[in-house]
């Protein structure tokens, strides 16, 4: 197979590669400028084969990064911004990355990781664009079965776990998604969720092997994303119901441009009321199920579906396949809930360094998601619930358990338990209960200021509830469902 | 990856798959009626691996026919029903066909194969749909490296080579198309070449693989075809340049209506008269190069270049790659002529148990089309020569080897050479140069009906001049280039 962004270039030089605030870059531009960063890159010593740390924004010199790191065959170790420092040291060191590109914004960061890894090389973006460069010895082909990128997804054990994506898995998500949504030229995919996530970094992906270019923002703005959709004729977009919500707010009586056709909604279960609400103001809305171990969208519901089917993610993408696993193992009949498994060319190949979590998770070639749902009779796959105690808020995975193990740290703590709040905003918030150790007394506010200290502000409780006990099981594990429970009433 | 079809009838059953004259059917229909043949296959004893002579003309009867033999993971050996019984007979016994389905009008073919092949099953269609069926062992997964179909072709040497085409080649050639032409809902594709040849049995394969219907038609009639575009919603169809002539003076002072997207001009280079009236009538022309090795089309030529890039077939698919080779086996710059080679997924693995052609013909992953060429600066190939002396008339190749083999056969023909005329109907039409035995006095007449006898009716020279002497070079080789020369004058 040929390097993406080389043929690329080579076959439609001309076309728009990426609208980024004023800037406009073609394919040619991107493939040029991707090669002399990839000569900076080597001048200061990225080597093809190496796991790269990439912690950067959302803007063209990201993308322009992110390729040249392909150009060389790096594995790009692609870190979400909104972490703590700490979080980041902890994945820095998992992934053993040789070295760590940072925007010039986090100098904080950068200080407290210098700190915490001193044999760790970190270049800032500043240093990188303006560094010495050289012919870079780029790959001229690339194997689908190469490692591209690795992006960290937490679960229900607490640490959080390198998914690998080779080039393959997201080749095919490409084409699964082409063959599901169509592709055609005039196609514009605006990217305003972020590129170190699978959903933005996918429409990269997309942009290059389609020839399509991509309108990036560096943040959500409902406003700005409606006046896009209009002025760089955009057709396609990637939202979380959050997002989606504001959009269909702030449009009040207006309505989306005809050209634009689809609406991929990602991120969770879309509510009831928004999805009438974009019916009645004929947003085309392709509900989606997908995680980072399946490179983006897996499962998608096309619009003429979207209220005979309300509440299904839809069926799988042509070269996927989604099954039904029943608490005996067995494949449960239509209409019978149990634990969703996925299987296709777009999916993971496994977990960085963990050959015992990977071969726990797939089994005969299935991937077990953790996730439970069911099928209908015709095929339909329904998510009842996304991975046992999973809280999302605004389109981001938080795992309870990995709040609990800071809380458990902090030394007046004695048991923590962390669940969801249903939110308006952001669909959900983790909210906390918390047994205090005898004879001590943490106030609210201390245990707030000890949290954001190890964790990404979106992961801080919302709220923290003192008790004298937590519903646990005969085995003394915590029933997180009871947690939810006590917040439902 | 899953069966094609079966996952098509899976995602969207109730879209429309075939319209066929009056008849209409879906994807989840199409399924069905093939599920239900593959217990007919199954039995007259048909079975997985087996090699099956198909000879069927273009009817919704044979799409289900193709199909079926996939479920059973059959090998369709897809013969031309242009040809005559005895180059039928050749290619069967080539094939090692374990039987032969075949048009119930063909008695006449039936009959001589039966006499010539005694041991050969041969069943009609008639009988195949009539008969018993059963419960069929199909299958629910392929492997994108399993032989799909062997199409026939000639080549220099006089004998028809198989030409072995996977799984994996359909999908790719779908799939590099989809990226390349742009794939959407509402795309119809209108199939009025022959289903025997790759230029429609590719659309088939993309009909399932999009799950995208087509309007198919028995044969050519340019009325009938612009009346479908019409009325069937047509969006894309592939023409040879004998077919776009008849359509652009049909059309007279009409147009082809604005949902029509695309005309995929395939089977030699157009005739500049010809796009040029195109271009006036809007009529948005991709020319394109291809064969059967290369499971259709391999490189394309968008309408955005179809005048400033006269001539030019166009850039190679995402995951194809075209090289020009020199006669010092040296990559020729750009602007030199060689020989095209090509690689990608969509090119066979090889000819049918012909292992040492296969071996000459690939060199280091890179098939040896034997068609002169070269790559301009950017890139773009133009296409001087087509194998050495091919001759296509109305789309159909003819190799002179093999007809001047038939007229060698001839007890009254001392020497003969086949060249192509230019014609304005059919492109160019075989002529042939004979040099009688002593002593004898062939007309023209008698050596036509020997060759009606032996080859397709599109391979019979349409005029034979007696000569004295024809041009050899220093080996006594033909020089049929010199013959063109004659013909040229």
């Amino acid at each position: 197979m040929p390097n993406f962004l080389k043929k690329r270039a080579f076959l439609t030089p001309e076309r728009t590669a990426v609208y980024y605030q004023e800037q406009t870059i073609t394919f040619g531009e991107l493939y040029q400028r991707s090669y002399q960063v990839a000569g900076q890159l080597e001048g200061i010593g990225v080597q093809k084969g190496q796991y790269v740390g990439v912690l950067l924004k959302n803007n063209l010199d990201t993308v322009v990064i992110l390729f040249a790191l392909q150009l060389l065959g790096v594995h790009s170790v692609i870190l979400n911004n909104r972490l703590a420092p700490a979080e980041l040291v902890w994945q820095l060191k998992d992934s053993k990355v040789a070295s760590l590109l940072l925007d010039d914004s986090l100098s904080d960061t950068r200080a407290f990781i210098n700190r915490q890894l001193p044999s760790l090389c970190t270049v800032t973006k500043g240093d990188l664009l303006t560094g010495i460069t050289c012919e870079p010895d780029i790959q001229e082909e690339i194997c689908l079965s190469e490692v591209c990128t690795i992006m960290y997804t937490s679960g229900t054990t607490g640490n959080p776990k390198g998914v690998i994506q080779t080039y393959g898995n997201h080749w095919w998500s490409s084409v699964g998604s082409a063959l599901n949504l169509g592709f055609i030229e005039g196609d514009c995919w605006l990217c305003n969720v972020p590129l170190f996530h699978i959903s933005g970094f996918s429409i990269l992906m997309r942009s290059v092997i389609y020839g399509m270019p991509i309108v990036l923002h560096d943040h959500f703005d409902a406003e700005d994303t409606i006046n896009d959709i209009h002025d760089k004729k955009v057709t396609i977009m990637s939202v979380v119901g959050t997002a989606l919500r504001r959009i269909v707010d702030a449009l009040q009586d207006r309505r989306l441009p005809d050209h634009f056709r689809c609406m991929l909604l990602g991120g969770g279960p879309a509510p009831l009321p928004l999805l009438q609400a974009c019916v009645e103001k004929e947003i085309p809305v392709f509900q989606t199920y997908g995680m980072t171990e399946s490179s983006s969208q897996i499962v998608t519901l096309a619009p003429e579906y979207s209220l005979s089917k309300l509440g299904s993610a839809g069926k799988p993408l042509f070269t996927s396949q989604v099954q039904i696993i029943a608490e005996d193992g067995s494949q449960a009949p239509s209409g019978v809930p149990g634990e969703i498994v996925v299987k296709g060319p777009n999916v993971t190949p496994g977990y960085l360094f963990l050959p015992e979590v990977t071969e726990e998770k797939f089994q005969n070639g299935w991937f077990h998601t953790g996730d439970m749902g069911y099928l209908d009779e015709e095929g339909f796959l329904y998510v009842l619930d996304r991975r046992s105690d999973l809280i999302i808020s605004g389109g981001e995975n938080i795992y309870p358990a990995e709040i609990e193990a800071v809380l458990l740290a902090h030394p007046d703590v004695a048991e923590a338990g962390v669940t969801g709040l249903v939110n308006d905003e952001w669909g959900q918030v983790p909210i906390a209960f918390i047994i205090k150790k005898a004879g001590t007394n943490p106030s609210s506010e201390e245990l707030e200021q000890f949290c954001k200290e190890q964790l990404g502000k979106y992961k801080v409780p919302k709220a923290f509830y003192f008790m004298e006990e937590l519903p646990r099981n005969a085995s003394k594990k915590l029933l997180r469902r009871e947690l939810r429970k006590w917040v439902d009433q």
